[in-house]
């Protein structure tokens, strides 16, 4: 197993089942996500019982979702709630995954429905407060989760793959450090006295603030299981204290980045930004995001030729420089908690 | 094995096959179908026994089919006839596969070519009187061929699948009857003193007869193996005897199907209209043909999406409900002739 | 083993590293190829030592190819030349394949490096001498190479596949001969006192000679190993002596194709012509090549069908005419020549 499934995942953004069933395949598991009554938000395994159909080809009518093939309705619960002329006491019932809506996106839990609390979910600030922005998107990419985790807990491939917009040589120049802190990866990385790239020039600029003056930069990632990397970015006019300077010396966000497995291959990118400056300026929120999903695409390529290659020569052994030293810290959480998980299910059988 | 070989399949339309040969899988034989002298037609193994190209990319000649990298002649029994050039004596002789062409198809017997009788396909009086119009269409479809017979012997699906045009409640709320009669299965549902769905107010009117008045519905289903269902619909006006009512009272027809598999998991889907009122009509019957396909294409997804769940889940077990009995009797027929045509190569050996 | 290793094979034409390495496979073996110091061609394993990304995404810098993920930086010899803020002494050395420049070409030696000598390329006047001109392309095309080898030593199926340019009736009426002379195949076919074909016809035009008198025509192909087949082909006004005839009767050019397995079912296919008349006639060369390339893509269908039928049989035996004597021929000798590296490589271990 290269994945964890007794934990939470970002399945979807809430606008993805706006009107409609969503099927998304989660861990291997096919799912349908849907709103029930009080448009409360539930996940099932998308098959339907009576002919095998997905049920993500249904609608949903009355708190069920009804099958588009023959229009048996299943509940929230997954209890086959109803069907016309028949009588449904006896059908089987069709599996549920716990799930959660949450900051604007919908999580589930792929594993053992048992273990799951909703307490889990991490808290994130700029989710809940109106004192922040976000907005962002997602990417299918056809890559290991970890291929991901590892690309933004090392931000050296910005000098390569991003050379036009974030990227600079002083990235690869400044050695990052990286911490461990219980399940906790952080990889920090401090550029002083330097030019503003292109997109912070501009977000300094956005922020009322000279885009052309030597400026400190910062980039401080942070991995927590299963795959979720929050990461600190931005810049503050040099000698103003980097990432501690007052607010009105610096322009600084969040990047957000949920990634969810869709199989041992393939992922579903949730990536966005979260910023507390100008948190109503919807324009401007606009600007970042069309922004973030150009240099991000840039990635996909990248990580997708990666896999390919990886794919072809599965034995070989990879460099683990100081470097990638976020991504192995992270990957070695990650076993553990693997082991952990096989250990703690072949206990309760 | 999940079809039967030795039996008549409907290979393609006789359109299908003008002015150049056509290559096409059935139930996983790779055939080249076309004409050769007085326009006859035939059927071979789609390979070249010279350098294994397949014939179907070449030419009918002089009553040979030309295969179209180096000119080998074959004759419709399948032995090479002439090469420029060449002896041809020694050749080897191209399989053959017994072919028939009526009603406007070309049938075909992918089994043992001794046991082919052309007797044995189905006599339909749509096909060869001029009292009756018929035109359709063909579909490729990825689904075991079973799942298109289910389709067909249970229309509740109607009522979901094709909500805007075919499909009414009434559907669902009329519990279909199933009988078996030999090696036919018939399901039939009445649906009395309702509205006539869109397309049956359509088909009225276009036969002179008020399409807003309550009307009584019928749809029988008729399943021959080894995969044809012919299904007689229609709507009268209410009282008049349903089906039985008088032709001035009522516009019906008859759905004619005919799946053929190419493999285990996709079809090759004829489907079409046979009427017998105002059959000289040719816009009428372009109407019919465009509205159908539209219909008829609704079901693709479904079926397709259907076909994936049940070859990633295939040791599940269906519900067989009252309404998938059709279908149900239908395969228990099949089996049994599946089983039949297994003892009986056994033993010929 | 179906083809030859230790061998050289074109890889690409130069204009395909122009400004970037380029990425291709070939003979199974994934390759970079690019430019270094002093424009040295140089061709690697595609695969970074560091995260495994492909070096073909990176770009050329100071001699060296650089990754696109984090800056690897890698040379011409395989070795790891450099790295911002690490050491890269103990890294591992990227595989090397030899590559050498010429005619236009890069070529390449799949197997083991130390066997590979540059003599070994065969020598083409056409690809050094100012009185040849020499134009081409290339083609993916899904076949196994030994079919592209048949087919170019089998000249019959001009007749059929390039009916409408090259092809006539008088090809297939023509018996080809076959000679083999140590490692090389020819075959010979020569018409006489014929109409020219379309193409030639206007060629014979752009030699500034009528296209509509009684021509002989000849086509002689030879193959060499591993998979090159040179092609005189041409037409003289009839009586002047064919292939030998002087100059100002004829026009004539040799077909160049080099054949490069990418796996047992893939190949890039260059092809090309050359011509030593009015040599410095760009506009003529232009035409050829618009021409030739039409023609040389009527083959693709045809042998990627052929492919997929070998694939279905993969057992069945093909049959060995006189005009199949050329591609017979140089499968055996290929055949030798790969036990011989079989058994040289048993013997080396």
């Amino acid at each position: 197993m290269t994945f964890l499934k007794n934990t939470w995942y970002v399945a979807c953004r809430t606008n993805e089942i706006e009107g409609k069933p969503l099927g998304r395949k989660i861990c291997n598991e096919s799912m349908v996500i849907f709103r029930g009554a009080n448009n409360e938000v539930s996940a099932l395994e998308d098959f339907c019982p009576h002919r095998g159909a997905p049920l993500s080809l249904g609608f949903a009518r009355g708190g069920n979702l009804v099958c588009g093939y023959h229009g048996l309705e299943v509940g929230t619960d997954g209890r086959c709630a109803k069907m016309v002329g028949q009588r449904v006491g006896g059908f089987p019932t069709v599996k549920r995954y716990p799930a959660v809506e949450r900051y604007g996106f919908i999580w589930v839990w792929p594993g053992d429905a048992e273990q799951a609390d909703p307490a889990a979910i991490p808290h994130y600030e700029w989710g809940v407060s109106d004192e922040w922005a976000y907005d962002g998107g997602m990417y299918h990419v056809k890559c290991d989760y970890r291929l991901m985790i590892d690309n933004l807990m090392d931000l050296t491939h910005e000098t390569y793959v991003h050379s036009t917009s974030i990227g600079q040589d002083e990235i690869e120049e400044a050695p990052p450090e990286t911490t461990v802190d219980g399940h906790t990866v952080i990889t920090s990385r401090h550029m002083k006295n330097i030019k503003a790239p292109p997109f912070w020039a501009s977000a300094l600029r956005a922020n009322g603030l000279d885009g052309d003056v030597p400026c400190d930069r910062w980039q401080i990632c942070r991995f927590t299981p299963p795959s979720h990397v929050m990461i600190d970015v931005g810049v503050a006019h040099a000698g103003k204290g980097g990432f501690d300077a007052a607010p009105e010396h610096k322009a600084g966000s969040i990047v957000v980045d949920f990634i969810t497995p869709e199989t041992e291959t393939s992922i579903w990118y949730f990536w966005g930004m979260a910023r507390n400056f100008r948190p109503q300026d919807t324009e401007l929120t606009d600007m970042i995001r069309k922004g973030q999903g150009g240099i991000f695409a840039e990635d996909q390529e990248m990580l997708e030729s990666q896999q390919r290659n990886l794919s072809t020569w599965p034995e070989r052994q990879l460099l683990k420089l100081n470097i990638d030293s976020g991504g192995v810290q992270s990957r070695k959480i990650l076993d553990r908690l693997i082991q952990e998980e096989l250990a703690n299910k072949a206990e309760r059988k």
